[in-house]
């Protein structure tokens, strides 16, 4: 049954008490995630792409990932939310079918157009937040849906304020639009994480990094929601090297 | 090509300067593996099975483990070694063409008889192998047969030295069947290791585990191949368990 999971899932979404997801990209690693006793698991689109053999941002083809999802929300009890990067130029029935065939509880949407380098306009994008919200909704489907608001991504250089407004202003346009979760991804500043909060009157996701405050202090902030990306991913890809390094080809 | 990678995979199989193979188990550690400088790559069963959801010894079907090792030896270009279990109960034709197409420059066959528990009876088991060695030759496929004799894994607590004169007879016969390579999973006494080698005249394979030789030691001995079977991917998992000690869920 998938509505209790999507119930359930939604109900972790407290600010100040954040749902931690370290993401997963494969069954084994989904299992390990669920036996530490988080309660939900996310996959990482990086991490399941890499595992396939493609790059990430929408080079695998769409049903590759989904299948992959759909073998994590398969073999685990606890609700399954999947990375669906920018929805693979679905149709939103299309998108809503896929998700729901495979078990999903839950799904992130980013708003960076994958066929040229940049956003996507932001009404064109809360249109199709709305139009996906409207087509699980149509099938009684509480799908839970988490919008990435792409513009920190845009110059990693920048002082991270500068962005504030054009973040504040798409969240609520994807808020409007029916939306349970904005995710800013690689918002990391913490003037600037207390100031987006200040603004929105949702959940908010943080990606955890080097750079971001402690999972402490993002729940004193106030973050419903933190996550972890590929991160962990790469983590362990970096310490296969080091076991390879100790081994060596000769 | 495949016929090159079989010629080079074979081609390092030099007893006293054994080819080592950390098993991987998804492209992205096959790519980590390849980075390292290792000259090939065999897939570890019991990981892409995890990795995919199912446990190994023959739990998952055998499509989605061929899809899963298709996908790697797409991916790289290094030869790559299949650990195809005990073959599915696929006939040798239906096998040995589940290999080629998915470009496996060798596999790795166990005399394991899922069925039940326990070993095949060694000629049935020499039939078999003799017959795919005939079903490659007759499509020019120059497979590389890594037979694995799973004698030393029906007690695990009796003294290998025990299981010796039944290792040494299905070697023989399985080298007499046209293999490769011959494969005592979990020999790991120094002692036993030795005689083994002493009487078979083919390239051995021993599986690196923390009680056997180390691997200069067993290049010393006269091993031709070292494979880490599924241990590394459990590695990770552990250093997995340990990152998310440190996050925790709350």
């Amino acid at each position: 049954m998938l509505e209790p999971k999507c119930e359930l899932l939604r109900s972790l979404h407290v600010p100040g008490s954040p749902l931690i997801l370290p993401n997963a990209w494969d069954v084994a690693s989904a299992k390990v995630v669920v036996a530490a006793g988080f309660p939900a698991v996310a996959t990482t689109s990086g991490g399941v792409a890499a595992s396939l053999g493609y790059e990430d941002h929408e080079a695998a083809p769409a049903d590759e990932m989904f299948a992959a999802a759909g073998r994590i929300a398969a073999a685990i009890d606890v609700p399954v939310t999947v990375d669906s990067e920018a929805g693979y130029r679905m149709s939103p029935a299309e998108l809503v079918d896929s998700l729901f065939q495979i078990g999903a509880a839950g799904c992130n949407l980013e708003d960076t157009d994958h066929s040229k380098s940049g956003l996507v306009d932001i009404d064109r994008h809360a249109d199709r937040l709305g139009e996906i919200r409207e087509a699980a909704r149509a099938r009684d489907y509480d799908l839970v849906i988490n919008a990435r608001i792409d513009v920190f991504l845009t110059d990693r250089e920048k002082p991270q304020n500068e962005f504030l407004d054009q973040a504040v202003t798409r969240a609520h346009a994807y808020v409007s639009a029916g939306v349970d979760c904005v995710y800013p991804i690689f918002l990391f500043d913490e003037g600037t994480i207390a100031a987006f909060l200040k603004e929105i009157d949702a959940p908010v996701n943080i990606l955890a990094t080097p750079q971001a405050p402690s999972l402490s202090r993002l729940a004193e902030l106030g973050v419903a929601r933190v996550s972890y990306g590929s991160g962990i991913h790469h983590r362990l890809m970096d310490e296969l090297k080091r076991v390879l390094a100790g081994i060596g080809p000769h």
